[in-house]
């Protein structure tokens, strides 16, 4: 069987399903953005990413640096998903010959800067050689009170669907940066002089984008939202990070939180450079909102009472609300099984005002 | 800069040195076998381990079951070094198209016989496409009482030097397998009848070193001698895991403790199964036994006092004993920071009585 067939999620709860939790304080494992762990009362959360050259970044436009940054920053994100509170993270690092020290330096100083700014203490981790290009794995270890740890499965009709800051920007940028590499790789070819010229056409590429690549390649994780949402008084009743694009989170919260959502697509935050963008590459700015994915923004649903106290907040939207779960007819579900299967009833609701399916597109990784 | 010129541990170094920790939470970060983390009175220890395909394993003779269970080993005796109870852990795959699901159920049956053999909880991970090979990293949690925690900085002079098990099995299980590897390659050339009578000649070889196979597959952490020592009334004034070598991991314990050591030969445990394929294979046998590294055994230092109670012990080996560090001396050393470096009278005193000084060889990752 190719792992093509499983999908990604396919394969994790196939390899997955069935494990036996042994220790007391395992509280929650596998399933959401964080593990749970109960040392004395407080929980510690615990997640873990990998980075693979290739796959997960391209070292051809995408300083090392910023990689750095954004291997914490992912991670961080995560815990922040928690309603947790990030304190520490492990870096482990597989280098291949052609990396240098000070490109490890440069790699470090991005992981530094996103340590200081998210206040987490780097405390472990391994470096050992690799074969083939670079290969980042991060841990990130967060804490929070019991009551305060916020799942994937809280969501119950009437909630209102909140998400934070834009949408589909940081897929545009990768849209961006790819065209730009294509054009210079084809560029390599010709003459120096050409080439300089052709280089400071890039740039002038780039002008007028830099918010887009930036939210490419320096994302943030949305712990100020985390904090603002406890300084109001506000515990959502599901959340995750969109990593993966808007459809594919708020399937997960449906399917894990057994119901179904109405999202508007007159409400979903797009930053204008993002517009402009898609309109130029004649791409459907709405499908880059959705099923984009990196935006590490932070999705979450919240009791209708908590209305007032949400309006104030900044950079946080309400796009939509939490419906009943219509499940779809399911061969040989007898059992009552239908909780394992997606929920029939995500909705989008264009400007037309004529509900459509909202398709989980998602990233696809193998 | 290449990064061979810094090599594994001085890369480490200089990248985490003048890191500051904010979280009340980090007890003691970057420098031991894993990260000290205190929430509520409990610690909670944190480590990473990667394993890439190529470097750390060659799947030709590596069974992927084996290779699950080793990656899991080998981070809980990261944690036993700690003197703490491995708990939870995570493991994040990076995984080429030329695997299948079948590989990978085969890598989580390893994994799981892990989990379940030292009561640890698999919390989480990633899983994700690569470019080239297997990508493994994990991550491994534990917990202990502040005051049970064993640091590599406290042996002292006088203080008992143990290991556990034996040493040198399982490198000269690689060598075995790396022999026959080739003998098996050349063979791929003949023809078919040929190759399986060799396969049977291969066999053959195998037979009767099946434990220095096992030491190399499939090691095992010490969970148990930790258990001992504290069901003894032993507390360790300094412990690691040999994972590199114990010559190498004398060199940490003597440099972090500001001491010497003097290791009888004679003492050193070794199995007659690596005696003899030594003598076969031409290798010095106590040069493997003390530089071979991946022997997860642990090593440790306790007070003269505790001898009485170490003695019952099974599979437990005084190999000597602490002594003083006396520094070479060490240009510009002006301002007493001779702690810093290498101590210089680490000894081996060979049968013959006339100590040698010991060399900490270790594994050159880079």
């Amino acid at each position: 069987m190719k792992i093509s067939q499983l999908g990604e999620f396919g394969l994790i709860r196939h390899l997955t399903e069935g494990l036996k939790n042994r220790q007391p304080s395992t509280v929650y494992a596998v399933g959401d953005d964080a593990a749970v762990l109960n040392y004395d009362g407080k929980r510690t959360v615990v997640t873990t990413d990998m980075l693979l050259e290739g796959i997960h970044f391209n070292l051809e436009y995408v300083p090392l640096r910023h990689l750095g940054y954004k291997a914490v920053a992912v991670n961080v994100s995560d815990v922040c998903a928690m309603n947790a509170t990030p304190t520490q993270i492990t870096v482990a690092l597989g280098v291949s010959a052609r990396f240098t020290v000070e490109d490890l330096e440069d790699f470090y100083t991005g992981v530094r800067a996103a340590c200081e700014r998210y206040k987490v203490d780097l405390v472990g981790g391994d470096t050992c050689a690799s074969m083939n290009g670079l290969t980042i794995a991060v841990t990130c270890l967060g804490v929070a009170d019991e009551k305060d740890i916020v799942y994937r499965n809280g969501a119950k009709p009437n909630d209102l669907i909140c998400v934070t800051g834009n949408l589909g920007s940081a897929y545009l940028g990768l849209q961006l940066l790819e065209r730009e590499l294509h054009v210079f790789r084809s560029m390599q070819h010709d003459n120096l002089a050409q080439a300089a010229e052709q280089n400071d056409a890039i740039h002038e590429k780039f002008e007028g984008r830099e918010y887009l690549l930036e939210r490419q390649l320096r994302p943030e994780a949305r712990l100020d939202v985390v904090k603002a949402l406890r300084k109001a008084g506000i515990k959502p009743t599901a959340m995750m990070d969109v990593s993966d694009g808007l459809s594919s989170e708020l399937f997960h919260i449906c399917t894990q939180s057994k119901v179904g959502c109405d999202i508007y697509e007159d409400k979903l935050p797009i930053d204008y450079q993002a517009v402009a963008l898609a309109e130029e590459m004649n791409l459907n700015i709405v499908t880059c909102a959705l099923n984009g994915g990196e935006d590490y923004e932070l999705l979450f649903t919240c009791d209708i009472h908590d209305y007032e106290k949400l309006v104030p907040l900044d950079d946080v939207y309400i796009i939509g609300h939490i419906t009943d779960a219509e499940y779809a007819p399911v061969e040989g579900d007898a059992k009552g099984t239908a909780a394992s299967v997606p929920p029939s009833n995500l909705r989008l609701i264009p400007r037309n005002g004529n509900p459509m399916p909202l398709t989980a597109q998602g990233w696809q990784a193998f």
